[in-house]
């Protein structure tokens, strides 16, 4: 069984792991404040552009717990999350923003993402002690169902967030297939001016744990290593998933996993929609959304791993396809010719 | 500068680091759901004998993590844990167990360990519906200040705990240790007849994070998945850690590191005990508290790093020197003649 | 300024008030265990034929609050409550459910109400460990826009409920006004057989202060009064809720109150539908929600208060009108006079 | 049975609920946004002298309601409250403040106070990350075994707090009794000087219910309503606290009774301690805890009700005696004829 059911099933990349291999008995100061984790930040910072905003970065195991605590330390417990219905926080984390005590409100999603008016319509219609008050916009880049912010549309999301007075937060964990996507136009060191916070996902990168959180806004990174540690995410060995930055971000192989994550996916795309199958979502990213006959989906179920994301009609559904740092064209190739 | 500071300073030991680079690119799937964690698992239940207990095992990222979580699945929020004052989750994670919404009722420690009389004492002083309900006992083995339970002392307090219907929870932080120690009449095999719950520490010993959460109470079991992902602690590549745990669990080097680490602590101690240097507490484990003249002290701190404890009076101080799976013979024969 | 806002504008009852007053100096043991406070539990079990159920009763300050604790005391953290869009924990408690710790899955409404196969398909959606455990039913009798289950209705709910392992919780804020409304084929005495626990409204049906909770389901009243304690709810005086009852529930008083109020706004609804006036919502109680010209709603707004509820066009507007215990036909009969 | 058990068995004073009676149907804006409300906070402002500081006035039902809400809106998850080992937030109030999230970091009281020295050792105590931020400090006065701060020692603690950035806050619950009492130097117009909030205790002096929340510091007066909402403690019908401070602040007749229960109480004292028997605290207000003779004790457990606060010798035992603002001379002649 070959598995396209995400990008986190191979356990990372070889030039990683052989970097942590070779620093095993090097001595480093606990809990994310060692020389490796600060080598990796410098690197995020430069090739982020971090540099004249003076962002913090925080090391982070998972998108979940990224995405706990920084609400958590962003929020008062009578503040709000606004999010669409398909973001990850809403479904997917096991209630993890509402167990901090704070609540969501959803707005239904425009093919996987928000747009202005909605979340204007929303602030407004929180007006008194009698609801609460929304604080924090949470959005994903790439969203969970592949589509893409760009840049314009991102812009006008946090000129909407800075009138209302509301932080502007983006999900990561796809952040690097996002950027690799063809006609993005927007590039790494244009972030920090988009959003008040965005994390850098590993994960889904080829690195076997860690996203980096960076945080633009200062009013966000207050106590925020309190929180870290309150929530149980302050590693004590912070200079593993240092280390896994360090290399990702060495030599620019973060965005070389991240362009052939993409490509892999998108030759698969392109095949499928010659073939005649339409998308479910208009995904330029490492996954992607077709529209298959049910018998052909059993058919392909017993070879390979992959989510069968929702029905369409009585002998139709959409199934999810996802390529990782590690899908190798013969792979690709060979799902192709076994989907015909 | 050589740090004797903790035991979690070296990333971790090379067949751990090696194994993982193996397994690179092997597709696994997501969530601990492994082969390669379930492999660790059967391991852990074959060498502490939980098989017939038909305990469940969890791999968590850190040690305050574990201790949050488990307690967090365990209570409501009108129960409450039972801990000593010296207790890690009282001191020093920065109210985990509170920002869950529980209380701990604090006992003053004898030499870091709880008594079965206080339980007792405790549990009885909270009569109605004005205070909380004691309900969890939190004790660690080895404790904070390196003194260790024997098995005697355990079945005590644990008789207590069964009759008071409150749950005994171990933190095993450096369970490795405590197991290596001289003079330790409790075996693996012996952990699932002592409590309801405890988790053998990896960070401690070895690996490069992970620790092992075995739950012999299925009570605590309940659900407990569900609290792993709502508090940030299901990692998506969950076969990371279940191979640490692998190879640790392999060929025992799981104690092969305790005894490593303990033998080199209670050198030092040894050396200077000969010395005529008293020590703050009775350890026998791989962290030792000598009390020393503070020109001493001053001059060991231009060339090692460690933690001054206590303030004993205006000439000494307590100093707390920890050794790990990797502290060379060579490091303490270096340190001991530079405190003469 | 005459105000048609609300059920709670009047202090309270003159038979309330002056009972208190008769028992100025009389001693009671304190937090609701007083004499004066079972004997209105006992009035409530009589009536509401909760004898054979051996229902617990608890009085508590209001419905927010009632709302809160029950939930705290049902759920875990990781467990949800299922409730529809307009229910009132989701648009007018200010996050309390999530500030529990508890996410709310979010039906969208039909009419205000919750059906059957709603919370099945709601209920079958949460499949594992990455989303939040759906347990409690979140229903309201009378709805935030006055509609009523009729007794089959709730027999289904209830049945679907207990199928899938589901609490069904009342919130019965405006319990009176739907049992004394026309047509409403459930009694007080079946109310046990149709839910796990509802609350009796106090606060909107003529006391100054107060919700009943009936707890039918034991389950539900675990330790229920340390939630109380810790959620700010044990009044020390509690015979002054106690007392309220006792006066509600002597002599049928609570009926006769719900019976003016539904009769008043029925009076002024049958006016409105007469004159040609169309209703927003088929509401058989105390409140209705006619949709007038905006410039009649200008007009009116000079001499009343009254909730402008929605605007259904650019000349149209719904407005919610609600009578009380104390509205006088007097009253009435001027507003509708007032309105042509 | 006549009790001493507390301050809050007697319903509440006549004047206060006749005044309730007197505005049994007039309609007022609800949430406490009424003219009576207001009326009440004006009166309060004038007698303790809050206008130049603009402070705010919440009402609020109870006094455990009333910590837990300040606590919640003053503190961040990883805050912490400092307070003695007595006071009722650490012993008799469920956890509530450990509910919100917040840790309460006790410190060894000293006659039931707190003093600036303990408090500059916890806090100086916690360092970083890996420990909460203490951030406000909690006091009672009087204190929970009825002594009182006079005014140059809450002076030094106010101090020592501002030097800190940490909050004072004063539980008031018998502010009335310690302003009240023999010797007492602080006056109703210092208080604003003197914390940066306290609360005046309705329910332990004549209020069938109600504490007034005043808030000089304006940070923690930041969204109060919401917390006040979220927490359910937002009175539908504001009125009828607002109206029982109404009452409670013309004529002085909130002064008038805590004179009346000190007195009663003193003079418990100054009989019990001419008879030879010792005083376990120093208390000058409405409650005396005397040390007396298990057999006597038993005697008058016949006809009394009071507290057995704790043991002191085999033979001998602490009880504690309260009076009210309704407790008569005669009962009060009764009691002591009773003792010998």
């Amino acid at each position: 069984m070959y598995s396209f059911k995400d990008d986190y099933s191979e356990t990372g990349h070889e030039k990683i792991l052989s970097d942590l291999l070779k620093i095993s008995r090097t001595q480093f100061d606990g809990y994310g404040l060692d020389s490796i984790s600060e080598d990796a930040k410098n690197f995020i910072r430069q090739r982020f552009a971090l540099d004249k905003n003076d962002a913090d970065i925080h090391f982070i195991s998972g998108g979940t717990q990224t995405n706990k605590i920084l609400t958590h330390c962003a929020l008062s417990s009578i503040e709000a999350v606004i999010a669409a219905d398909t973001g990850h926080i809403c479904v997917h984390e096991t209630g993890a923003v509402e167990s901090n005590g704070n609540k969501i409100c959803v707005i239904p999603n425009k093919d996987g993402k928000l747009i202005p008016s909605d979340i204007e319509k929303i602030y407004y219609a929180h007006t008194d002690e009698h609801m609460v008050k929304p604080k924090l916009v949470y959005i994903s880049q790439a969203t969970e169902i592949g589509t893409v912010y760009k840049k314009q549309e991102l812009e006008n999301l946090y000129k909407t967030c800075k009138k209302l007075n509301l932080y502007l937060f983006i999900d990561g964990a796809r952040l690097g297939a996002a950027l690799a996507s063809n006609g993005m136009d927007i590039k790494p060191q244009d972030m920090a001016n988009l959003c008040d916070a965005f994390y850098i996902g590993g994960t889904k990168n080829g690195s076997p744990l860690g996203e980096a959180l960076c945080i633009i806004n200062k009013k966000l990174n207050e106590n925020f290593r309190y929180y870290l540690k309150q929530d149980g995410a302050l590693l004590a060995k912070g200079a593993l998933i240092g280390s896994c930055f360090k290399t990702l971000f060495t030599d620019d192989l973060f965005f070389d996993l991240a362009k052939h994550s993409t490509a892999a996916a998108q030759k698969m795309k392109k095949a499928l929609v010659e073939k005649g199958y339409r998308m479910y979502s208009d995904s330029p990213v490492n996954m992607i959304f077709p529209v298959l006959p049910n018998e052909i989906i059993a058919r392909l179920q017993k070879d390979y791993k992959f989510h069968v994301w929702e029905k369409v009609d009585d002998s139709h559904s959409v199934i999810r396809l996802v390529c990782s740092w590690a899908t190798s064209d013969e792979e690709i190739d060979k799902f192709i010719a076994a989907i015909f």
